[in-house]
């Protein structure tokens, strides 16, 4: 029997191919004529971001800029988007970007309205006014943040990433899932972005706090992401494997926020931040070795996972299968070019028991499925050394 | 490629054996004192409903009963409660029941607001005021209107069903899945509202406007309610089974609404009315001949659907596999024991061609997968006599 358990997604999710050209009757809808355009300076100058700019002005919609955004984005961009979004009256924040891009524009519509600054909401549920209206075009497939109750800002003078949640009113109000926004995107963002939305499908499909509602769309964005993945890293331009992968980003941001993650997204944060290696990566390092240590916590969910990613499993005993989950996720990783070491990114075993006290101190053991010691961290930062 | 899509469903879910006894906080975030209880007259003197009232009335909450609900519920229902609702000054609408009893609470609630009678608001997206927050707790794993945009009352003087459909005012704000209130549920209503539920999944996964978003949740719907519907019908008391059904029917009913459903659907409606059978026992009676009608269509889709139903299908080829499905849903539909025949509940081959007629009339052909000709729903009729 399962314990009491909830599960929300306040978002409306728009896709297909130039679903973008709904953007003007969307704003229309929130009555909004002065909008704060947030836009990931890789694709500001894009073709169908000035189609966007080139439409909204057409309504008669007021529209600043704000492309000062750099990958873990800090409290001054928000500040500085934030005094742009004053000086012009926002009503509505549009954001086209990857996860930084969306996280600003929900950090500026939160203090627009509850003032103050960022720092103040750290935590869960810190806020109780609606953020101004967010409408979100994700220019990658990997943090779902567009649907997600959450955003990470990291605050420059501690030197510390906040994270701010909020299940009701954080999400997007309406995300725009259009495989244009996606055309131009390097191969290896693409590769080590799309392995970070797998690994949110994955680690939330076998948390611990799982339920039926996160279960069916972990294990649907596990079978898109798997099954597109390969053809998204070899041509981002592919619309069809970059809307499935979309799809798939956005149905593991439907839950992972509300189930939690595991030991992958543990370990790769203290990776990621000590080697500076990028957020997708580092979780595309440690996901093989986490795999197969987390397997016997539950075989079965991972056959269901094995069958998602297309096993063949009926011959096999449950341990069999579980393993072909394990081996399926290592086989994708290795298609992909994912380096087999963590040694190749400059880990030293040295560096080990550090990194695993970090761990340790993170406290995923409530989500990840397997109890996890600091012994545990040291002997899994050894496999994948 | 898909074209252009949309998915969304406002409803937070709160599920688990005993998470009734979160209603009185879950009222006090709504700010409501004075609460109108639509309640299914089958469950008004269960324990559980008892204890509801206890602990509103513990917390200082008004709280009246209306209970004058009858199955396909009509527009008297709906002014009576209205009333009701209107002297007391209610600030929130709970409904505990079946679909007709949570029927009734959204009409009330959007009358409540939007001024007027129902009937003013048949139709899409007919009222834009907020209606009052509605929270619903289901008693049967059937209809999904918990979760879904739609309610259905019938108009007495036109005698005709009026259809009140808005995707984002008009599910419940919050739906509370607690197996607790299936307990004592009739096994053949548990067994018609449970393979309503499956109908719904099966025709929104097969459906021509189905997207990644509706696929994950029908899918999965059809996995839980296949996995689970026997042991539910067996003992309704089983809680384990009640709540993944409970699961399964609001994992439905968060997309057959806006897929919509195809000619099980279609048929089934014209049966109950002339026959005055349940709708769930009309939809059962219909699905058979309908799924291997549809077959052709998609096999792709028919595959998944066996794989979701537990059928092994690695060695079978695409048909094969498609197959196995229709064979799925007609054992289940006989181990349930479904009649065979339609002539069981009075259908006579005369009847036939004014009921096709009434079928092509009603324009499914937009959702179902295979184009329906009023000679292919003839042969449809005669093929389930």
């Amino acid at each position: 029997m399962l314990s009491t358990s909830s599960y929300f997604c306040p978002t409306k999710v728009i896709l297909g191919n130039g679903c973008y050209r709904q953007i003007p009757d969307l704003l229309a809808e929130f009555s909004a004529k002065k909008v704060l355009l947030v836009v990931d300076p890789a694709v500001a100058q894009a073709g169908y971001v000035m189609e966007i700019r080139e439409m909204l002005s057409g309504k008669g919609i007021e529209c600043e800029n704000f492309s000062a955004i750099e990958p873990d984005p800090g409290d001054q961009s928000v500040a500085d988007a934030l005094a742009l979004s004053t000086a012009l009256g926002a009503e509505l924040i549009l954001a086209i970007g990857g996860g930084s891009t969306i996280d600003v524009a929900k950090a500026v519509a939160i203090v627009s309205t509850n003032g103050g600054r960022i720092h103040d909401y750290e935590g869960i549920e810190k806020f109780s006014t609606d953020p101004l209206p967010l409408v979100a075009m994700p220019t990658t497939a990997g943090t779902g943040s567009e649907v997600s109750g959450s955003c990470v800002i990291t605050d420059t003078a501690r030197g510390v990433k906040m994270s701010i949640r909020h299940a009701r009113l954080n999400p997007a109000r309406v995300a725009l899932l259009d495989p244009q926004a996606l055309q131009s995107l390097p191969p290896h963002v693409a590769c080590h972005s799309g392995l970070d939305a797998f690994v949110h499908a994955f680690e939330s499909y076998i948390s611990r706090n799982t339920n039926p509602f996160s279960s069916a769309v972990t294990l649907h964005a596990i079978r898109l992401i798997s099954g597109n993945i390969r053809q998204h890293v070899a041509n981002p331009a592919n619309a069809d494997a970059a809307l499935q992968m979309l799809c798939g980003s956005a149905l593991a941001g439907m839950a992972f926020g509300q189930t939690g993650l595991g030991n992958v997204h543990c370990m790769a944060r203290f990776i990621g931040a000590r080697y500076h290696i990028s957020h997708g990566l580092s979780n595309a390092l440690c996901l093989p070795v986490v795999a197969r240590f987390n397997m016997i916590s539950n075989p079965e969910l991972y056959r269901d996972v094995a069958q998602a990613m297309g096993c063949n499993i009926e011959k096999l005993s449950l341990m069999e299968s579980a393993e072909a989950a394990v081996t399926a996720i290592t086989d994708l990783c290795s298609d992909l070019g994912i380096p087999n070491h963590l040694s190749e990114i400059g880990l030293k075993e040295d560096d080990i028991p550090e990194l695993a006290k970090l761990c340790i101190g993170a406290g995923y053991n409530k989500w990840n499925p397997r109890l996890t010691s600091e012994r545990d961290f040291v002997a899994l930062f050894k496999a994948a050394l």
